[in-house]
């Protein structure tokens, strides 16, 4: 059934040799003494659990899928997954990155998440029971009142209990704005909330004692739209102010959906009855409250992409070397077999350095970001702050959505890979592929990430986010322009950065007369800023990698083989691309509606 | 759970429109009694039968799945399968395309053709037990003695029998020549196979009173490799002459596999232990005896993926219709709603028009296919039938690795119109993406497609085939070339056209020095030509199209509408490709196997 284990290496190389993680924490009061060795042995501890405790339960767990059970609207996880989740919180990974304020252990993100890229590539579905958790705390963290903060912030942090987010209903995903649960106040300053709620992961489970949902919800006096909603949060037991867990609030599971895949989380229909539930943050602001750990949460599913990415990879690269089938078309290779290793065949590589190259840069790229958003929260200059939040708001939306595209692309090539045997469950990695696919819708589909990225992020404020970004690959390329050596690098680069900016005006001069072009172009414009930054970091990847390639350590080779791949056969995807965005809406929008 | 309405406007604009099917037949004596009317009363048979009698058993096929019995070791299909398969039988289906001498109605293919789009559509799972029957049909017909063919071939043709090849051992899928059942001559002219089958689709099951199994297997005295493989016929019941059928043969279902998709069909393990058999054709002359078949076999996969792709399609359009969320950025458009639909957004309708025009390329390329096999094998005139062999040599593994790697896009397209109900299996539209993702697999992995296209195909006779197609192109591009009207069309086709020629040579030469940078161009190069053909076939489509823009029937607006979104939006792709083919085999062979 295939195996996992953390990629330590690169994660070292990414964390120390590009980004100088401790340097950069170094410039951060909160994180000024996390140092390479701390870094180091969380990942060597993260590897074990991962491989140990949650990488046997992946493919148990898709087979089986939660259990709905009607009687008493509960949900059993599949086998195993309670059991590893004690484990979990026994071994004190969910107050990672968590304030110690509230029994955290004060790490940076740049640190956790390379824990959950683990988390992602070992289990998946059982990985997002604890990840909903965070974005529950970072909410009340930051908005709640101070009595919610010491009631919920500990059992949160300890794992004890988790948390989810409900924000969706059967007829609003997208267009939160159509919202239409309703939350009445209470004469003791809390309130009711009466509505349903679909697609909630991790809405009801059997791993913790308690659920912390935070629900979105109207007030009776709120205005219409996007500008009405309030946020709330919704135990499943109301507890004491002391923790203590009293009676079942009305907040029930109606069902669990049938999903492509991440079989093992559960996928809820909540039924508010009148929840007993209390407002977080200012009333009709609760969009604003949920957006603050927005970015976090996009990286979150990057994250996810690349984990997913990652696995697929080295499974498929396993099947490649112990698999004989037909014979090099260069000559015989393995002449005591009766056919060759099929990672003799050049397409069967393509598929696989696909996946690497993939893997590699998604890692590169979620790890800076990461590092972006610690500096972001924690850096002492204000100057550094800004600068960093322009960076996160401009790219998360790319980080969703190529992450989660590159990975569909790479689970499909791993699947190739095997063949036949790539379409039977019992081999496990078709798995990967259905995994995968949930990336590019939840957390706002790729299509709404590409209408942030073009529409907001760069079009509203004319570019200049974009043009700051451009200025640190500019800089880059002043640098290296003179190294021969690097010129199979820089040269693409700068080309393609030249062509992003015309390309940029060209679509905002086209959207002044008409929205519609913004859509049309989105999508293949976000891929093309895609490839931006992975060929920036590539390129990044690679001085560092030619200044050791003569050294005995061939992690530098098999790097620079991987970027040269990356360089000659997926960044032209760019050229396509380009093409694409320029096409204009008119081959979009010509047809009337009725004639599809 | 959607709908399905067989295609049946496009269909006769494809056949009687663009390839005038009732012209060509009259110059096959055969068919030369086949006209319009009765094709196309055939047609709408089919899609009766199809939206009233499959599709209804399509999703709930696929939740059910097949049921192994470990007992008797038989299988149970789902519920309906069984029913629905008698009134294919009753209502003479099964014998649309076959010889009028085994009780058939001897139809042409390219009418059977457009039918199994229908199938396929409406019900793949269910489509591919009889679809498999054809291909038995089709081996003993050719093949076999008088005497096993007026046993077998009457029962295939009504349908009381079903056929499966039995070609794929666990160690050998792609290099059969690693096969290692045995066959044992006997005493009365029969032969004892012994050995382990697997992914025999159809293997087992509950639809028809006898299953014919065609068995590849080898010899006493067989040289090794795939020049030392015997096929022979196996039943699973021994018949009397007469038809009767008498004692279970030795040759037994061990289990089903669990699949990613096409959960309704029974993916089968088979154990022969000395099951009775008769040789077809003669001893170690196995592979040349089912590769008769191959072309119509890979061309029946084409056709799979066209039906995915057009079900998926036909489910998007109807829920981007219907699905309110969010206001166009260009302005409301449905004032009176909470929201306008989502086929407002630019976005959406390009995921639709993907799937669209990959459908209708897919409808006229495969018909064009079906065509030319009619023509082969009935023409009257040597020199047409070696003509249309070599086209259906040099594009059958085009349409089978072109149409499903498409299909594998425009479903997941579709899937994601739906936003997070694409996920969800009750929408129904996730089964499309799995049972499409089988295409790519089976019948020859679209790598091996790849390579049989660019190392045989074309290099093996330097290119003349190509060129033949070339001059097809080369006639169309001089008679348009002076119509203004055309000028968007015939530009990038003769575009691509010279650029594949230059491309061909290129690869060629390398290869002399390396066979490496066959394989290193092979699947980039594939859909290269698979663009070049749509791009033809849009292109001679757009002709007709604007000939009638100005009559009342919008279908010509929207053929024109979406021939134009082809050309913007999908051709295009060929950028990349081409990059990818000539950047050689370098970046993919350096690296170390070890270093993966």
């Amino acid at each position: 059934m295939g195996q996992y284990i953390a990629p330590t290496r690169d994660m070292h190389f990414v964390l120390h040799e590009l980004l100088h993680v401790e340097e950069e924490l170094k410039q951060l009061p909160k994180y000024a003494d996390i140092d390479t060795n701390i870094i180091n042995q969380i990942l060597e501890e993260g590897e074990k659990f991962t491989a140990q405790v949650l990488f046997p339960l992946n493919h148990s767990g898709d087979r089986e899928g939660c259990h709905y059970n009607k009687e008493d609207q509960t949900v059993t996880t599949p086998n195993g997954f309670k059991e590893a989740y004690k484990k979990y919180i026994a071994a004190g990974w969910p107050s990672l990155s968590c304030d110690p304020e509230f029994g955290g252990q004060g790490l940076p993100m740049v640190v956790n998440n390379s824990f959950y890229e683990m988390l992602n590539s070992s289990n998946l579905a059982w990985s997002m029971y604890p990840g909903l958790s965070h974005g529950a705390y970072e909410c009340i963290r930051e908005h709640g009142t101070p009595e919610l903060k010491s009631l919920y912030l500990p059992k949160l942090v300890s794992g004890e209990w988790t948390g989810t987010m409900c924000l969706t209903e059967s007829h609003c995903g997208t267009d939160l704005g159509l919202l239409r649960s309703k939350a009445e106040p209470q004469a003791d300053g809390s309130y009711h909330i009466t509505g349903s709620k679909i697609f909630i992961s991790a809405g009801e489970h059997d791993m913790s004692q308690n659920i912390v949902h935070l629900v979105l919800a109207r007030l009776p006096d709120a205005p219409q739209g996007s500008k009405g909603i309030s946020l709330f949060i919704t135990p499943k037991y109301l507890p004491d102010p002391d923790g203590t867990l009293g009676a079942r609030n009305l907040i029930t599971c109606g069902a669990i959906e049938e999903k492509m895949g991440i079989h093992g989380n559960a996928t809820c229909q909540i039924n508010l009855d009148g929840a007993k539930s209390w407002l977080i943050g200012s009333p009709h602001k609760g969009l604003q409250a949920m957006f603050v750990f927005m970015n976090a949460a996009r990286l979150g599913v990057g994250m996810q992409g690349l984990g997913i990415n990652e696995i697929a990879y080295q499974n498929a690269v396993e099947y490649a070397k112990d698999r004989i089938q037909s014979r090099s078309l260069s000559g015989i290779k393995a002449p005591d077999e009766a056919a060759d290793p099929i990672i003799v065949h050049p397409d069967v590589r393509r598929m696989l350095l696909t996946a690497r190259a993939y893997a590699e840069g998604a890692r590169a790229f979620c790890s800076y970001m990461a590092l972006q958003l610690d500096k972001e929260f924690n850096h002492p200059d204000e100057e550094v702050r800004e600068e960093c939040a322009d960076q996160v708001a401009l790219l998360t939306p790319v980080v969703k959505a190529f992450i989660t595209d590159n990975a569909w692309i790479a689970t499909s090539e791993c699947l190739q890979v095997f063949g036949g045997h790539g379409y039977i469950a019992e081999w496990g990695i078709e798995q990967y592929v259905r995994d995968a696919r949930i990336g590019m819708i939840y957390e706002g589909t790729n299509t709404v990430q590409s209408l942030d990225l073009l529409g907001r992020k760069i079009l509203m404020n004319n570019g200049a986010k974009l043009r700051k970004f451009g200025e640190q690959i500019q800089a880059f390329l002043e640098v290296n322009g003179t190294d021969d050596s690097m010129n199979e690098f820089i040269t693409p680069l700068a080309d393609l950065a030249g062509k992003v900016t015309k390309l940029t005006m060209e679509i905002g001069m086209k959207a002044f007369k008409n929205r519609d072009e913004v859509g049309a172009a989105a999508v293949p414009y976000l891929r093309i800023i895609g490839h931006l930054v992975f060929a920036y970091f590539f390129a990044r990847m690679a001085k560092i990698a030619l200044a050791k390639q003569d050294s005995t350590d061939t992690f530098y080779t098999a790097k620079l083989a991987t970027i040269r791949f990356y360089f000659a056969r997926l960044l032209p995807e760019t050229e396509m691309l380009l093409r694409q965005a320029r096409s204009g809406s008119a081959n979009l929008m010509s047809l009337n509606a009725k004639l599809f």
